[in-house]
């Protein structure tokens, strides 16, 4: 075996520890050691030992995990092969009941994440993988951010030193097949029409332009899709196509040479055409990644592929998070049963970007 | 090889002529001649004549298609194997220059349409699968009715001797993989948003329980999807969930004992959750159909598991329609090349109905 070349640190946050997260970090370097080399978690060494002893439990192996303290990103060159690195964090606290919404399961969450932001924005990491919050916990903390994306985003407003409003993110989702990024994310359906605004589509396509850009080495494809049925057909079903999205993709093609924007597309076929496989060996991949007009209308091919393989990642921040698409699953918390090819998903695409 | 058991005849009509419905036509006899046993074309034989050389000359064959001329569908068991039936109706037009709306084409295609619809209402066909035809060409042909569904209720309504509100019908889109049942088609997504009442879903559930019950020998389990992301997550994002669709759910059910109707669902994973096949060679498939909330809810699924298998039902009807998912194609028309799999899927899904 040559000896392993230098790589770039990715730091994984150990999430809500009532949830899956840390049982889901057990299996994935468990099965997927390759995949997860120069990866280490962020947690409590308490924690991740709980959930290495559920999973081993659950494979009916009576030898679980080792895991190895480290002091610092740098000693992750030196960690023994086949044991599961932790940067232990000073002052979080126990693992928490499995499967209930805890303050403290929050708080600690939050620390991480915290902690985590700081080293990719000083470039000490590479990227980060969050494995899943509870918004509740996270609440019964009294912390003032509803998710991962907030709280980045402002960490990242912070070390610019620029308001939030300064740092403007988008969600991108990924399947093994697909990427789609969201111009709207969790507001009702008449709302995410309402979002359906030139400044909005040209700042969507300028975000994603920057980040697949770094991630392809040359511009994405991006296809742009209409919010309408067959994209209005040509104004006889709505008419937002015309008036707004042609006109968004010609100003932010403008303002941004070199941007591969086009459409707007049917909704019903561009993500087929966008599509890397066609599912019967054929390959198809017209574009790199589709704008979506509102949540489902991305999320629902994406998903559609194989829950099991879906990657979220934040775009627009000066950092490379990634997390698997899936929530805490307190209903089978704690059985060492979760199905960790999200989060494994999700470490390949962290590298990738 | 045995004696062929008698097979119920269907009716396939040949669309406009200047599209591609007579090539796809031939092609569907001679790539699945054992899907296609039992049906005939109601068409013109120049028309299809002219597909068949097309097609021959596209195959690089010297030896175009054979057709057998029909005078009823009674001699239907007569015809020599191999051959391809048609049962000319008087008074139709020659075939129309490839590509272009033609008034004759418009009025050929209308036709047929009538002659297969009465036969069906008749019970002299127990099916009819019809190839695309062109609004424009309708149009010019001066026929008060957009496509074959109006035209198809039309003839229903005066057959059963009803006004045509009274033969209320919904469409049914199906892949390999998955159906789907559209509460709204051709409107903008606004209007589509306005469409979500509860006597639209009470129709639709009743229409779609008993057009799928004849088809699976049971009651079929539907699924209801939401409107919103995630299904509203209990109010937060959009009360259409609450206030229209769980109701509606509920009124249908104490309305027609036997309904087999739940949800509403995150719409997306609900698609994913009824996929036959989760694309792994595993089996999903908790549900028969999913009634969407809209045109691209339903759409986007289907048509991602790949174009060339779509199908369309009309469901409601006092007779079996089905169709393949796309167009005329005037852009390829003639050339001998379109894919005649979405209308043998169509002709498989009229047998199974």
């Amino acid at each position: 075996v040559p000896a392993a070349a230098p790589i770039a640190p990715i730091a994984i946050t150990q999430g809500d520890s009532a949830g899956i997260g840390p049982e889901i970090i057990v299996r994935a370097f468990a099965e997927a050691p390759e995949a997860l080399r120069g990866c280490f978690v962020v947690g409590a060494l308490a924690v991740l030992r709980r959930a290495a002893a559920v999973v081993a439990q659950a494979r009916g192996s009576r030898q679980a995990a080792v895991l190895t303290r480290l002091h610092g990103v740098a000693e992750l060159a030196q960690v023994p092969h086949n044991t599961l690195p932790v940067l232990e964090l000073p002052g979080l606290g126990a693992p928490q009941p499995w499967g209930r919404v805890s303050a403290q399961a929050g708080q600690d969450a939050a620390r991480c994440i915290a902690w985590a932001a700081s080293a990719a924005l000083r470039g000490e990491i590479a990227a980060l993988v969050t494995a899943p919050i509870n918004k509740a916990a996270l609440h019964a903390a009294g912390l003032p951010f509803p998710g991962h994306t907030e709280m980045l985003q402002d960490a990242a407003a912070r070390h610019a030193g620029v308001p939030v409003q300064r740092m403007p993110v988008r969600m991108l989702l990924a399947s093994r097949e697909l990427r789609t990024v969201l111009l709207s994310i969790h507001v009702s359906l008449r709302e995410a029409i309402r979002a359906v605004t030139q400044p909005n589509i040209v700042e969507t396509l300028h975000i994603t332009h920057k980040a697949l850009q770094r991630a392809l080495g040359r511009a994405p494809r991006i296809a742009v899709a209409g919010l309408n049925p067959h994209a209005g057909e040509g104004g006889l079903f709505g008419d937002e196509e015309e008036k707004i999205i042609a006109p968004a993709i010609a100003q932010a093609r403008a303002l941004l040479p070199g941007l591969d924007a086009s459409g707007p597309f049917a909704p019903d076929t561009i993500f087929w055409r966008a599509r890397q496989k066609d599912g019967h060996g054929g390959e198809l991949g017209e574009f790199d990644v589709v704008l979506a007009m509102y949540h489902d209308q991305g999320l629902i091919p994406v998903k559609y592929g194989g829950l099991e393989h879906g990657v979220n990642v934040t775009l627009g921040l000066p950092l490379v998070r990634t997390s698997p698409d899936h929530g805490t699953a307190f209903d089978i918390a704690g059985r060492g049963v979760a199905d960790a090819r999200s989060l494994i998903a999700a470490v390949r695409m962290a590298r990738s970007l």
